[in-house]
């Protein structure tokens, strides 16, 4: 079925409303890809770069292709052969022939010319045809036929983000294993628990792991309900919403085949002129996308501060060494799992506030912006992806916990004496607790000498299990059950 | 009941770890408020620039306290004082005794002891007793009993924000509904839908308009849903969310009671650990409210474009004129409405990036930064509200439309060459454009010319029906049916 | 020379384009500053909330004033009330009258004509006529003569700024001076520096204090430089930049009483057409201010890092006790003074994107969206200046060290082995470090034991002033030495 | 001088403190190489794809070699080879053996471990030895003497800058003068100027392009004075800016080398303690770059809208058509290169974000986080740059006007009511303006018949040149000159 491949040295010629330009016979793109490489050479990394985009496009011009050919819009064998070409491209190939920048101009056209173009070429050559034998396959009129840059581009964007999306959350959820694992070995290590950065009442390491455990449960919670924002597609709204040139047919027919084709409930928006030109779901996505990560950022500031030492730190937990931490310090290991996680979580930070300002400058029908809030939106969810399973499996599974230096601390320090207050007053326990600060004494050994209670009472205030109660009942500690069971 | 208010000049002495301070004796905050007020001198601006927060306060000191005496913890007499000043508080009373620095250190400690202070001398004062009088009842071990600022300081907040996150929703709600009204009326008015900025294909005004409606609908949604997670409290946590110092009971009585207090949903947090320390469901709810801002600006720059003029822009529609636009240029009338409206969502995006960085400083098992957070979401909630009602009345409900001016665009746009695409295939009508743009000529004239279509063809394919096909079916027009009917 | 006053109850009635207004006979503002007070009901925050920059209207206005009379625009008798009336507002009266919103549509003309309309009606009743006896002195044929608020109001906004840059620098380099004396005070306690939060080499504590009065002194320098170019005005330009209505000579002549006014090294810009659009010199500083938030942040995380125990934390040195800590926690002090400053940090941050979409906004001749700029930068500055003075005072002059500790960590720290590395190579010195850190032994007993060096070269190599070079030569220090001597 | 190259399928032991791991034999890199590509799988993207970051590395360890022989610290033929290698790297040899991930943990210390082993076997192989063959020239025993990553990171991150931010310059210069060159062609275009998007007052088309030149070259003045600051370098603080290992002369031997080298007036830090942990620099850096991305952006959005149309927009100005415009509606064209431009002014205010929080993490002596800032930094700079050169090239340099419909409008428009207010009075002019805009007439006929002014009078207040005060002189015109004529 395929044509003989052109000889490497080929050339052959396309037109555009601005002339004839040269194109390499080998490839498959044409002349308007070839027109947007030369326009934006801004950042040298082609749209290629984000495969999921590639393959959500493939999905898309294969939903509308379908469609098309129910309506009798475009003969069967063009429409199997277009075919054909998608599942090919949904298959990871001919992905190097998407060489547009990730940031161009014109709301996605580039991206979407450079689609049509290497789909209608593909198909030519299993029909028999040379590349750019646009008249018997268009990638126009045919691979593009129904549809405009407006509503393909928008929804192939949605549908690739969903992949995404259930990649960070596989990580998300991973990693939550990976710190609830921790939370159940350490539900019984006794410590103090620290409020702005201040010893505070005792607490124990695994309710501080299990903490982690839960905020990555729940960032997995909001991230599938702002995935479901983006299940909404204006499909067969054509160039502003309004349909024009689609059947009327279209958009449901085609809608199908994509959530058939995809897996994903996609669904036709309500108000398509709203849902061409309204962004609004990609920065919720991004706003929730950037809560995980401030949240992340957070937690890996926590490990860096609990394994700070190893002499001079807090020293309570160990981080697993993973490589020589300086080229002039021998001996010395750094958190460097969690410290790149943290940079991950500042770059996804400034990405939400770029996206912020390309949704701002959408205008009337379209966001001509669209380009950079969709790569952006994969960067931060592709480099989150991939920090959680690094962090949890270069870091946070290989934490070992120092529990007789908890201990110790714990047993020593001042803020048990907030068990005393409801017994001796606010007041009273204050000077205590002055008074244990400035000469070094226990807690326990000054509130005796000042005759406020004896040591038998005492020593049952200041019970570990009194202290914490979930040491006293260590079947419903929520924070040690793993926060979701089941991986979607 | 009251007591003798003190003389003006009188002064009471209070003291606390570091001492002893003179406090006007009229004041009924107290010495921990006096050390607050003289530590940040910061802003200038008291908590009780946000009425709903002390609400909240008094709401979940009032909470707190039932559960208290239901436990038996507290007598009757001094709760019910309590309960009493806590009710006056909410209904608007003793506001201007909360002074401390809506910027503040210490995660909410000095806005929680403000409280306590006001409370507990207010409380004195109903029993009879001279404020400062703490023997009797006392701010820290009766009114804030069972409590620490790490509990009640995020559950007033979330609270108040309840409250305020309600009143944005109205504010939305009604400039969803001016937005509608405009869009019913503006139904039937022909006009160019642009792209890029560049002339696209027709649609009809009350499309455009009907699209702001319909988003500003979706963001009521959307806010509604972020709303449901600032109901999840921690009130019973205390400390660090090991419930120390409370009784098992406490969190759920306490809850209930607020529940019923305030109206709100609010439930206790499965781990109260996790729930101190984290301030997830602040970066949502500020993400959300960063949507609405963003896309408002976005409705705004639209209508600046569309009324731009009088004679060298759009001039599409008309703004109702509010004031003198300029000092130098006689008869100028500026669109000052929707440019504060942007402004204000400059202000929301700005405040949002703050609340990133605020929530990622968060250290161990507390946030200490939670002032600045509840400052920048009570504030950008306020102004966006006021931003909502005061473009639809004093901007959205005048707009009125040059409907002549619009259709004669519309009828001489080159755009509508696309509905002939289909028919003459996209090279051909890409000429007929090209002819068209650089003689000036209509696009009908041009294909009628080149021998492609014949009048009463051309005239069939760009009837506006035809091309706005919202034109044929008005009863099915979802834009311009009003987004919401309920106002909740 | 005084008017009699009009009685409380009376109303005057002006008018606009839009018809008439009853206006409170007692208000020195007129019809455009109530129309403007109605149409922005967003923040409740009056401008007169920045006095900086009514004062700095009032100079704008009283140069432009005696240009004009010098031109002969302006007869001798009006003009010399309208600068009578200017002075007063720079002595701080009249500032209740300037009730518009820091938000407002407009680019700052209800701020203009607010001042427009103040100063001339006290300059009539200075006259001894009524208030809004406009044909006498009118708010914009002779207040603003030769103006527009386009011209005005970014002037005025840079004088303001200059008057609040100056104070934030004094409040910088006061609070360098704080740290400067606490680093010639700890010149000599040893310490263990530390990179990525692990133990590293030794250095002084002395050197860490130093290093933070370096980086004020280096950021109150690049506040000076970017306050060099608001200096540059486009006073003359009116409407967009061209002059129209404003005499030729008028720029440099209006100019040059500011510069005279103000002590402020003014100048007209050279392209004043550019000067009417351009917010760059706002952004500038605004990324100079955020420079200074971000380091200030930075430094108060040390401060509570360094501070952080009292008995589980590093405890290296003690912050002054400011107010009791917590309301549950007896005895508990926290660092409450930097984790306001760093809340001020979050905001400024906040603010400077804020500022960035403002100026991203500018369309054309002008930038509508200054007041937020404005507004911006002013809070940003305000609170940054008060937390420099409450730094300084509140926590860094009661800084106290634990100095003993300190030596103990140091002498016992791992990071010493980078001494040795030189003489023994980076592997076995690595070895003696791992070693080290899991025997919990000393770096000197175990390279001695490894027969590497004898005990004489050890105690050479590893002398405090060897490992600190600072120590020998204590003249040299840059770093202990004030950052600047002058204050500006 | 070339070792024989190990065969293909060979593989070398290399051993760190972890343990031992296989190296391709091929590989110039080594161990700790190997450790960081496992440890940081984030972006796939290597620190190669930023080539003046692994050009400026190797002048920063040419300079220090050359210091260290001086010092008699390395034997000259180590020293030899090792610079020998270091100019291979600087021609662009070796580059795709910078491996590691561009965001990684350790404050770039993986980054300047790859330096240090590609250069030790690179120096290995030019003298005859095998690779890995480390007693020879050993990484971090020879190559990396004197040196720690928290010293030569920084300064090669420095260096780097100020190879881009001078290319930045010249592409901004050279945009400049693309505007500049228009702005002369435009002299004498009369049109109306725009505030607020409403028509303003008379201006010409090149005072409008001359803004933009001007803009452009305050712009690439500020980032001079932002790369001075970058020439401060800590190169000889060593691990934390004490100099610990380091002679006391080599901090100035290396330095003077440096500059040599790189051609650039490096100067070591007055404090290196502080130089060592501060990011102000680069903070202050992406400041401003920041500014010119915000500006560059507004004058893309100028440039979008006087395009508009063709024939319902603006239509002042056409831009140069470089592709076709949509997938759907044949013959449009788009502003797709302003629009590209825009999104990488979003892309820079995002990154300015992220280094702002990267900077506030920093802690203690060093932060950790610069591998972000440089990576934000040398993104922003490089697709600023691109998007000047495009914009120049592929848009600006080919933009015609529309002239005569620019006068039309001019001479139409109701601005011009302005010039008369001097001579009738504001409130006069006003009523004229309203009158003109609701009847659509003349502002000169209606001020005829109101009998305010006869014709001669308005002819001559209305004649162009009076308008336009520069049209009158046009040797004078600041604009339009070109703002820079040196290219440095």
């Amino acid at each position: 079925m395929k044509a003989t491949p052109p000889p490497a040295t080929a050339r052959r010629t396309e037109h555009d409303l601005l002339g004839t330009v040269d194109i390499d016979a080998t490839a498959y793109y044409g002349v308007h890809t070839r027109r947007a490489v030369e326009n934006f050479p801004i950042t040298g990394i082609p749209i290629s770069s984000h495969p999921d985009l590639i393959v959500a496009l493939a999905c898309v011009k294969q939903a509308a292709t379908l469609a098309n050919a129910q309506l009798g819009l475009l003969d069967q064998e063009k429409a199997d052969a277009i075919v054909l070409a998608c599942e090919e491209i949904r298959r990871g190939e001919l992905h190097t022939e998407f060489v547009v920048d990730v940031l161009q101009g014109g709301a996605g056209t580039s991206t979407n010319m450079n689609a049509n173009e290497v789909i209608a070429n593909r198909a030519l050559e299993l029909l028999g045809h040379r590349r750019g034998d646009y008249e018997v396959v268009h990638p126009l009129e045919h691979v593009n036929l129904s549809q405009s840059t407006n509503d393909v581009y928008p929804t192939a964007v949605k549908v690739a983000l969903r992949f995404t999306v259930h990649r960070l959350r596989t990580g998300m959820l991973h990693l939550a294993d990976a710190f609830a694992t921790k939370a159940e070995e350490f539900a019984h290590v006794l410590k103090v628990g620290r409020t702005q950065l201040q010893d505070a009442v005792p607490m124990t390491l695994g309710q501080e792991f299990g903490t982690y455990a839960v905020m990555l449960g729940e960032d997995a919670e909001r991230l599938l309900e702002a995935s479901a924002l983006i299940a909404e597609i204006n499909l067969g709204g054509t160039a502003i919403g309004t349909g024009l040139n689609a059947d009327p047919a279209y958009a449901e027919l085609a809608c199908g085949h994509l959530a058939r084709i995809t897996g994903l409930p996609v669904t036709t928006a309500a108000d398509l002129v709203e849902a061409t030109q309204d962004v609004g779901a990609f920065v919720q996505l991004s706003g929730v996308v950037k809560r995980s990560a401030v949240k992340l950022s957070k937690v890996c500031n926590d490990l860096r501060l609990l394994s700070s030492g190893p002499r001079t730190g807090l020293a309570e937990i160990n981080l697993p060494p993973v490589q020589a931490g300086s080229s002039i310090m021998p001996g010395k290991v750094n958190p460097v799992v969690p410290e790149v996680v943290n940079q991950v979580a500042f770059e996804v930070v400034g990405n939400d506030v770029t996206i912020s300002l390309a949704a701002e400058g959408g205008q009337l029908q379209l966001n001509a912006f669209e380009p950079i809030i969709a790569h952006s939106l994969f960067e931060s969810i592709a480099h989150l992806t991939n920090a959680c399973w690094t962090l949890a499996d270069r870091c946070v599974s290989g934490i070992t916990a120092n529990t007789e230096h908890l201990r110790h601390l714990a047993e020593h320090s001042v803020g048990i004496v907030t068990a005393l207050s409801p017994r001796i007053g606010y007041s009273a326990a204050a000077e205590i607790a002055a008074e244990a600060v400035q000469t070094g004494r226990r807690v326990s050994d000054v509130a005796i000498e000042r005759g406020l209670l004896n040591r038998a009472e005492l020593e049952e205030l200041l019970l570990p299990e009194n202290l914490v109660p979930s040491l006293r009942t260590p079947g419903s500690r929520p924070a040690t059950a793993p926060p979701v069971t089941r991986r979607s």
